[in-house]
């Protein structure tokens, strides 16, 4: 077994030119706009080419509650699409770009890990094909049309107190979550505060990802709400005239991107919004040219299924007439140990009893992932010091919940450590037995969708909303937007509130602080607790060890 | 002739794969980076491998004052560069990349026009190969890190007054001007006041296009001042560790983008730093590369010749070792005439008298440029309307300055319009009777530099500082800057600061305003006048109509 660093193997992969990836799916060099040697777009035109072909298998990879263990998602994704290819199957996973701004915080970035890794890996942690830098500049070029509509005379009577769109940046940036504007006289316009988000938290970047066309990008785009005018009424991006400017900043960042595995196989890589304020997938658009071109398509979703695959099925499924075939959950002996109440230090030593007391955090989400009618496989992501013993204690658990476990070695091995799971994926994508449904129909009203989520899948008893809540939610209703899902924000660490509350728990109450419209988006996010949208650096940041050595590599970015 | 627009012109251009222009270069396939089928970075390998190569010839293309008329600088660069290649010299041309945000406010963008353009112009007008959003993420990491580690503890005790460095955004967004940021209590940091600068005014911008490799970008970076303490020591880049990670951003940008002309020549378009605050002239990696490639390469210096030659030839060819062969100046008989009071209503009607009155301009700069010991020809940028008595009237006085100017008609008939032009520029260059050299040694006390400038080039009588800036320089000498070029921002519409004195003016004052240090780019900037670093968008402004036509083509951005 290999002992080299996750960017050791990223370096020494054996890449091929991206137009031979490109040849794998019949998408023709013309039609693949290239980044360097190793990165294209597939272009608009092959998009709406490939319409008429059969639609192919798609599986969702998510996981249980992420712990400090971490339970390799990605790492997941990636291994279990190799291990699709090895068995002789076409296909091509889909996962979200990496955000700049965090990578120069906590050494972090990479996609993957070990001998399941999207490449290249430096180039998808730094600006890659300059997405997130097309959405900062559409989301800010909106900005400064609000301040310059106020600034020349405000024919919309917007209320600058009311300016509910802010800027964003692609940056840890602590210090500009909250700021004042347009001081320093006439010359600089109206006095306002505001604030700055990071990139992923724009509703520009949630749109991005859920449109399905160029035109349908517009068309949401002119839907965002920016402000409100002094009796109310919100004024729209469209009233500002910034829908076809931004659309055109956009047009380019909308072409999904296609990379490669480590073992050369097909990944698309494209948008990445929150988990928590948006839904937290790769873009509508990868996902379904991934689906016309490939047989079978793996992707993920942010944070653990009470979020992730919550809103994978609820918002973007729903949105984008996706329907899953199987879903994966991918758990750890580890994760499970610490869910059963080992501290993080202690997970090296067998402890089957740990694991059995903490098993019904991942029980939960697979009868969660079986309430939209999807089958489900647990993936078992081994980690070098885990026991037969505690391997078998997750197996039976699984298999005492109606489902299955199958250990994976993906990390070591690669694609010979996901040829089982692959198998079974197959196997059961290819039985057509998912009958997948939303949870809730469009016309529940909003409120009665927040208690959906929380009784079903967070097992909650109740959900506490304030009047001035409860009746913003009927305004909206009102005005049109009841039949939106909605985009539940809440901690990933826990089925409830409390982040420290692990396992499986059951008769806790989910407090609404705020609720928020993303019209352009089409949902209605749901705030139940803390939610950072400007994240800031640690006292000794990653940035400052992050340098080229003289070989010209980048060091500690990883 | 044709009626076309520029934009119509550009989509009919007959664009070659990119491979194939830089094979003309000998540069292979493999040290070009591509960005779609038309736009390509050339490698640090290539480039480093070419260091042997004998050197080719320089050529600079500024012009007189600008006027409302245009004088069509880019356009003759362009041009001049296709005319070179038509009488079968090997020419490459090397201009500047745009800034996104303008191109927002007013209708704005193009890279020459007519027929003498670059293309791809959409791309060259949007995001390009992303440069400058690598340069607003490099600014803006460092901005970051700095007030994180005032939020840490500020172990270097800077004095949160006297933080210089403020944030970029590549937006005309007149609300960033001046802000308080770290609002919101204690998570959020220590209120200060601050602002953005656009992009192209950040000194990054300026250490891109003057670095001549990675390690001298690193070094350059490192050398910013961001802060000073409580008792006035700067506080560098270095200090707060930010040079490393800044350089990783910033290593694909410093790469030179290849693209071509309509006529399939070689055009490097890289870098853009404001020509006030900074030099103004594409980068020195592009220009040093592009003569080693190809055996005339022509280059261009923002606004008029008082300021972009001036500095293209005391801060470039100065700090990168170049020396031009040839200035070409453009000027056009509106513009003439318009510098002998016509207003731009009139234009149309010839009027010998006036550009008889007008040429002085000119012939200043005519002067000023032999001052540097290189040889000039004008070239007259040809309009529709001009007479041949008019265009007469411009030769003659050009001839009685002893130099010659030469008709182009480049904008209407492409490179057939620019043989005369190209004939005489070549023989010029090669003849080898330039004599460079930089203005003032770099011995030279800091103010007499900028007195120096002030006497030679505009003429005035005199530049009035007042204490506190001759002391502020004195202080730069004593701590080692003393040697730096010295940067002078003033109007481009006159040699004096006051921009409606049109003409060749003398007897007038220089009155410097503000001293700035831009320790990394190497240069002291000297502020005379009103210098807007951060522009607003108009009443109606272009982004309103910008927009994607039904068939996927950018409509409103040119």
């Amino acid at each position: 077994m290999s002992h080299k660093s996750d960017i050791e193997i990223a370096r020494d992969a054996n890449k091929k030119p991206i137009q031979e990836i490109g040849a794998r799916l019949g998408i023709g060099s013309e039609h693949l706009l290239p980044f360097g040697h190793d990165k294209a777009k597939v272009s608009q035109d092959f998009i709406t080419s490939v319409q008429g072909n059969k639609t192919g298998k798609l599986i969702l990879v998510t996981a249980i509650n992420p712990t400090p263990a971490g339970e390799g998602k990605t790492t997941t994704t990636v291994g279990l699409g190799d291990g699709l290819n090895r068995i002789g199957k076409k296909a091509a996973i889909c996962i979200r770009e990496a955000s700049l701004g965090p990578n120069f915080g906590m050494k972090g970035g990479a996609a993957g890990g070990g001998y399941a890794q999207v490449v290249p890996m430096e180039d998808m942690n730094l600006h890659f094909t300059g997405d997130f830098h097309a959405i900062t500049a559409a989301h800010n070029l909106l900005s400064a049309m609000i301040d310059n509509h106020i600034y020349w005379g405000n024919a919309l009577d917007i209320d600058p107190r009311r300016v509910v769109w802010r800027r964003v940046m692609d940056m840890n940036d602590r210090a500009l979550r909250d700021v004042v504007t347009s001081l320093g006289g006439v010359a600089n316009g109206f006095p306002r505060q505001t604030g700055f988000d990071i990139t992923v938290a724009s509703e520009v970047m949630a749109i991005l990802c859920l449109a399905t066309s160029l035109a349908d990008l517009e068309r949401r785009l002119g839907d965002i709400i920016v402000a409100y005018t002094r009796d109310r009424k919100p004024v729209t991006c469209r009233d500002i005239k910034a829908d076809g400017a931004m659309t055109v900043l956009l047009k380019d960042a909308m072409q999904p991107n296609l990379v490669q595995t480590l073992e050369n196989n097909p990944a698309f890589v494209h948008g990445g919004p929150f988990a928590n304020i948006a839904h937290g997938c790769n873009s509508v658009m990868a996902t379904s040219t991934a689906l016309k071109v490939a047989d079978y398509v793996v992707t993920e979703a942010g944070f653990g299924a009470d979020l992730g695959a919550e809103k994978f099925m609820n918002i973007k499924c729903r949105k984008a007439g996706l329907a899953p075939d199987c879903v994966v959950l991918v758990a750890t002996c580890r994760a499970m140990k610490m869910n059963g109440g080992v501290p993080k230090g202690d997970l090296g030593a067998e402890n089957v009893e740990a694991i059995r007391k903490g098993c019904p955090n991942l029980g939960r989400h697979i009868q969660n992932v079986k309430s939209f009618g999807v089958p489900v496989v647990v993936a078992i992501n081994h980690f070098v010091t885990d026991t037969e013993a505690e391997v078998q204690a997750v197996k039976d658990y699984v298999e005492s919940q109606g489902s299955e476990a199958i250990l994976c070695q993906h990390w070591a091995k690669g694609s010979e450590g996901t040829e089982a799971l692959a198998t079974r994926v197959a196997q059961i994508a290819d039985a057509g037995v998912s009958q997948f449904a939303p949870l809730y129909r469009d016309e529940m009203p909003l409120f009665e969708k927040i208690e959906t989520i929380a009784k079903s899948i967070y097992r909650a008893d109740e959900v506490l909303a304030d009047a001035k809540i409860r009746n913003q939610l009927h305004d909206w209703e009102e005005a049109g937007y009841g039949d939106l899902p909605v985009c539940m924000a809440k901690t990933q660490y826990s089925f409830s509130t409390d982040p420290h509350l692990r396992g499986a728990p059951t008769g806790h109450s989910v407090p609404v602080r705020e609720v928020r419209l993303s019209a352009g988006a089409g949902f209605v996010v749901v705030i139940c607790g803390e939610i950072m949208t400007m994240p800031g650096l640690p006292s000794v940041p990653a940035s400052e060890n992050i340098r080229l050595n003289e070989g010209g590599q980048v060091e500690g970015l990883f």
